[in-house]
């Protein structure tokens, strides 16, 4: 019985309905049937987790999980040094950083969520990232930031100096392959930094090899903000809220829940492939198909939040485009 | 000397002092240098072009020229009737079409423009599209309409129906290759629709085979609104206007522009790929990479609206984001 199993056991399906009745109406309004591809589609996407046939993107929330690594204080697996942490999450609260500007032109909330700023989690090469009473404190702590919000889409991102070992190392674990494949330069490590996180990645993958279940994986090699992602995706699931996923790390922190339940993130999208190169390797094998692919890689939330415009107008695109009737009926 | 050859010869160039101001606070904002890859890009390119070290979208503008087509009227290239040109137009001048409605989101205006709705062009399989009268007027037209407008930032689109065909027959005389390599099924045509569209770009390139000049194959084998978006694009360059291109068929329109000048299209960006295969091979050879690849197809500016959004972010992240320098003195 793993961590997640319980709520992964009990998960709403989308409603069937509406987004037949949003995919009705695309058919009629004024263009060709199927114009406009991926837009309709996420429309209906949209339609159908926010279990209505007029899906809106009104009261977008981006909730950004930020925690400190062990392995980072004692490895120089990232370019930064760990104090960048605690600088960011001051600079999400007072509104200053990349993920705050994008949102107030998007017309978002931005939430910041510390689970473990100046805490940081084991080193993963020589011990668990997380005991079992962090871990479930961890996936509560991202559970309850979902549960308190006002939202009517969700995008999640994270910020941690160290977090895209942390994310190799679950990749590599649950996927199998080179820590090489999926170890990329982060914020911009140079090449010895480079060798150091797949150093970090083998280290810990083989400190847990005899390890099957993909929540224990999480909890060994991740970190408190994986967890904190996928409890927030858990909770988005049993909400219905669709969620709008960023970037490397945050597919990472959503893996497991796919190795336990393939179906469990069909409320979810991915805003963007980032600059990392396992991130669409990762989307790939999950069957998401990003909405942007513009070389990012700050993580914040930021690509997903880009994207964010894209389901607003699918959404206009749909209720707001007149069916050739209606146009008809009113030029009466 | 050909149509367009005056206004390339006194093209400005970027201001390339704003353009590094730009990019040299980019690199100075609250993350990690390059961290928002093409978004950054995409800022810089603004600041060229709008001759700013604050580049903003904040009166973006869609100009959509529309027409009909003689060889639409005498073979059916399209799955819809030419009457749907002047019903297309009706709708977007009474706000109700997909652009109106991206544009109301976008905070965007839309200004149609008719350069030749009911009033076909010749059929390109057997006689000119546009004798010199009329082509001058269609460029004329798309001059005219940016030098009235009030924008920082323009998006250029259209709508004809049988205006697919046309851009391959301008696309196969220009860039070579068989008939099928250039056409797609636009708005939907089946096989037998297919196989007329290419019988009828191979008749129409038979046709000017002799003929050298790149504006004169878009006065043969073009259209009235291709013709109109490479006057658009023309009198945005000399106003130093960023200009964000559409599909497929303004692409067409302005690769004669690239053929006399390959500098002629350095403020335009490409806003998306399309679904016409023949879209990304025109891109390619522009040196063009699309914001978006959504596999729209349907025109009007739509996949080039659906861009903008990431102008005007790309823009605030740079300008509005604080410099780690401003961010610790303010808080001093």
């Amino acid at each position: 019985m793993n961590a997640f199993a319980d709520l992964l056991a009990t998960q709403p399906s989308a409603d069937r309905a509406a987004a037949a009745a949003l995919a009705a109406r695309a058919a009629r309004v004024l263009r060709p049937t199927g114009a406009l591809a991926r837009l309709d589609e996420l429309a209906v996407w949209l339609a159908g987790w926010q279990r209505t046939p007029r899906p809106h993107v009104e009261r977008p929330v981006a909730v950004v999980f930020a925690a400190d690594h062990g392995v980072a204080a004692a490895s120089a697996v990232s370019a930064y040094p760990t104090s960048i942490t605690a600088a960011m999450l001051r600079a999400f609260r007072e509104g200053v950083s990349s993920i705050n500007v994008m949102a107030r032109h998007v017309g978002a909330e931005v939430v910041a969520v510390d689970v473990g700023v100046g805490r940081p989690t084991g080193d993963i090469r020589v011990e668990p990232a997380m005991n079992e009473a962090r871990f479930a404190e961890a996936i509560s702590a991202g559970r309850d930031a979902i549960a308190s919000l006002q939202a009517d889409v969700v995008v999640v991102g994270e910020m941690g100096i160290g977090n895209t070992t942390a994310a190799a190392a679950v990749c590599a674990a649950l996927l199998g392959g080179e820590a090489s494949n999926w170890v990329g330069r982060g914020t911009g490590v140079d090449d010895a930094g480079l060798a150091r996180k797949c150093a970090a990645v083998d280290a810990a993958r083989a400190r847990i090899e005899a390890v099957r279940d993909p929540a224990e994986v999480l909890r060994e090699v991740g970190g408190a903000e994986l967890a904190a992602i996928a409890g927030a995706v858990l909770e988005a699931r049993q909400r219905s809220l669709p969620v709008v996923l960023d970037g490397y790390v945050t597919a990472a922190a959503v893996l497991p829940l796919w190795c336990i339940s393939p179906a469990a993130l069909e409320h979810c999208t991915a805003g963007h492939c980032s600059a990392e190169p396992a991130h669409r390797i990762v989307l790939d094998k999950l069957g998401l198909t990003p909405l942007l692919d513009l070389g990012l890689r700050l993580g914040e939330g930021s690509g997903a939040m880009a994207a964010v415009p894209l389901l607003a107008l699918a959404c206009a695109l749909v209720t707001d485009v007149p069916t050739f009737e209606e146009w008809l009926g009113a030029a009466r």
